[in-house]
């Protein structure tokens, strides 16, 4: 395995690469010399990672295995409860200050485990065995760890640092299709807000299919994992410059809320995408070119680019307005703190921080107009306020 | 007010002490210029302190009161739970990130409210104004924050920093004298484990009615805050020498569990102290002088030196077993990771840390024959495993 080591402002951790290296997997854990190590997992990743990972593991130790109701889609059971009721099974099994928490699955696990893992004990040892894309070239590259409100994602957590990330590109070649999508939907958002290298890299390795060899899987990876270490080096908290890895995510978050389950992060990321592109470039920031770019990059990778039936705009544009970037300015009621791009890589700004103030009529035209098919825009008289 | 500030390693924030100052309160809270403030407190602080306070602040911009269920003795009410529904209502209400998050009243609401605070966004600002000696001198002057699971107390936490502390000893004297005695017995325990100037201050100051003047009370709260910041400018998280304010704790918190609220913290802190100097003493590390000091300030502070009626030593044992501390040391399932002192002051030390191993069994055994009545002893046959 590989060992590229991140660096965010005063916290450092290393990510072990590789292919097929279940036995290097097991003996970076062993090496841990943990009194006991919990495995969190869901149910879907269960029999096809965490089993045999937990398997080979318990000739090193004691092997506990918690697995989560729901698969990496289960954003729902991303609550202060689940963790709750993981920490007290966790403890009743015997786990103390020297045990390790093994997050094995998607960014929803980690984010469960991680935030488990920051708290317990106020802190044991926290090992990511990522098993999407999103979560293997993006979600680990970060030291947030948070769960769900009823009112939006991510707004209870905190910031830990994982002992270890050990990130086997093997796992993607179970992931259905649209999983992949999801994960790519992060590097194309990386592509096009933050680093010019992946660009290039996406423009000729993106395919609808999804079904990439491994090689393309590692470097896809790596360049997701470099492109997050770019900026949060100096932003570790992601409070500063490196709020732009939250483009797309404004609409996008409010979207994957709305859509119960429907659609993956990923694919609400693009569209989130979207909908900021639109905006900026109504406003007269980004250009045409640019804009477009946002179309074909998504559509090369086999991602829808209107949100699905059913979803309400309404229902949008009210969890948009209680987006957790609220609050970084002095935002009105009827204002929404964006993510805009000026140009490909190049954020605006507002008092230092990739943020814009955008008037949320303007978000829910923009997403009437161009993430609903013909048939199911909202009909005008029900519409905004 | 007077300032006193806490340095703990890289974190530092401000001690404003003084006696009927709610002026000086309201004005520093204005001076955080928050978009709303969020007082929580409890259902018998809420109407003697928080009400006022709200009034007063309420000139200077949005503020709400969230009075937790349950008094300073409801650690029942001390859970994840408790601050995922406070998390929930307070976004309903309009907190953002810009939002300060202010603790009126004891330990158990600053623990609560500075936990939701550490988690909320990731962290919102966080004033806590202690209603309690036991908060004022000792709680507020940690970063430590935490809920209790079910198998023992503060199992569930994070590290977060104030941003400043706000203190009135005027608040002091509406408790009732119990509480008084239970925040004198934190201060005893930093007599006997850290501070011999603390010593000679409680010689002289403490009587069995807790009736004290604003002057005492100033005194004894800046001597419990030096006395931590003493040891905790070296280790801001608790985990090595600082770990010393443990003093008591292990079979103490057993014991507030067990009890179920009959007890107040600090009581049930000083029947762990004499337990441990029982143990100290019968082990050969503590001279009889200074095992019998514990006896003579915890009787002078009026506090019981026997466990209530109807706490049975199993449920003790079984929760002591389940204590925080395991997993600092390598310990085996019958054995106790303590704090012990060789003498006044004087932690012994195991692997750097002032933690010593002791058998369960004489755990057992100490707590039977020392912190039980004659009459409420248990039968022997339904003793130890």
């Amino acid at each position: 395995m590989r060992r590229i080591d991140l660096h965010f402002e005063d916290q450092t951790y290393p990510v072990w690469l590789g292919q097929r290296c279940l036995d290097g997997i097991v003996d970076r854990l062993a090496a841990l010399d943990a009194t006991s190590y919990h495995v969190v997992t869901d149910q879907e990743v269960a029999p096809l990672h965490a089993q045999p990972l937990v398997e080979a593991l318990a000739a090193h130790g004691m092997v506990r295995m918690w697995t989560i109701a729901g698969g990496e889609s289960g954003e729902g059971g991303k609550t202060l409860a689940t963790v709750g009721t993981l920490a007290e099974t966790m403890l009743t099994a015997g786990a103390d200050r020297r045990s390790v928490v093994v997050a094995v699955g998607g960014g929803v696990v980690g984010n469960i485990a991680g935030l488990l893992a920051a708290l317990l004990f106020r802190g044991v040892r926290l090992v990511h065995v990522p098993t999407t894309l999103i979560a293997m070239g993006d979600s680990v590259a970060s030291l947030k760890q948070a769960v769900n409100l009823s009112r939006g994602k991510n707004l209870l957590g905190c910031f830990y640092t994982p002992t270890m990330v050990l990130a086997d590109v093997g796992y993607l070649h179970t992931l259905p299709p649209v999983q992949v999508r999801s994960g790519m939907c992060e590097i194309i958002k990386n592509a096009l807000a933050v680093s010019a290298e992946n660009r290039t890299l996406l423009e000729g390795a993106l395919r609808p299919d999804a079904r990439y060899d491994g090689a393309t899987l590692e470097r896809v990876v790596e360049a997701g994992l470099l492109a997050k270490q770019r900026l949060m080096v100096n932003d570790r908290t992601e409070r500063g410059t490196a709020l732009v890895f939250e483009y797309g995510h404004t609409v996008g978050h409010a979207i994957e809320l709305a859509a119960e389950g429907v659609i993956t992060h990923g694919e609400a990321v693009a569209l989130g995408m979207i909908a900021a592109a639109e905006i900026a470039w109504k406003l007269g920031h980004l250009s045409a070119a640019a804009r477009d770019l946002h179309y074909q990059l998504i559509a090369r990778n086999g991602t829808p680019t209107i949100m699905p039936a059913g979803v309400a705009v309404e229902a949008v544009i009210s969890l948009v307005r209680a987006d957790n970037k609220r609050g970084y300015l002095e935002a009105h009621a009827d204002q929404v703190p964006m993510v805009l791009l000026r140009d490909l890589g190049e954020p605006m700004l507002t008092d230092g921080r990739p943020l814009t103030l955008v008037d949320a009529a303007l978000v829910f035209e923009t997403i009437s107009m161009h993430l609903v098919s013909e048939t199911q825009a909202p009909r005008r008289e029900a519409g905004f306020r």
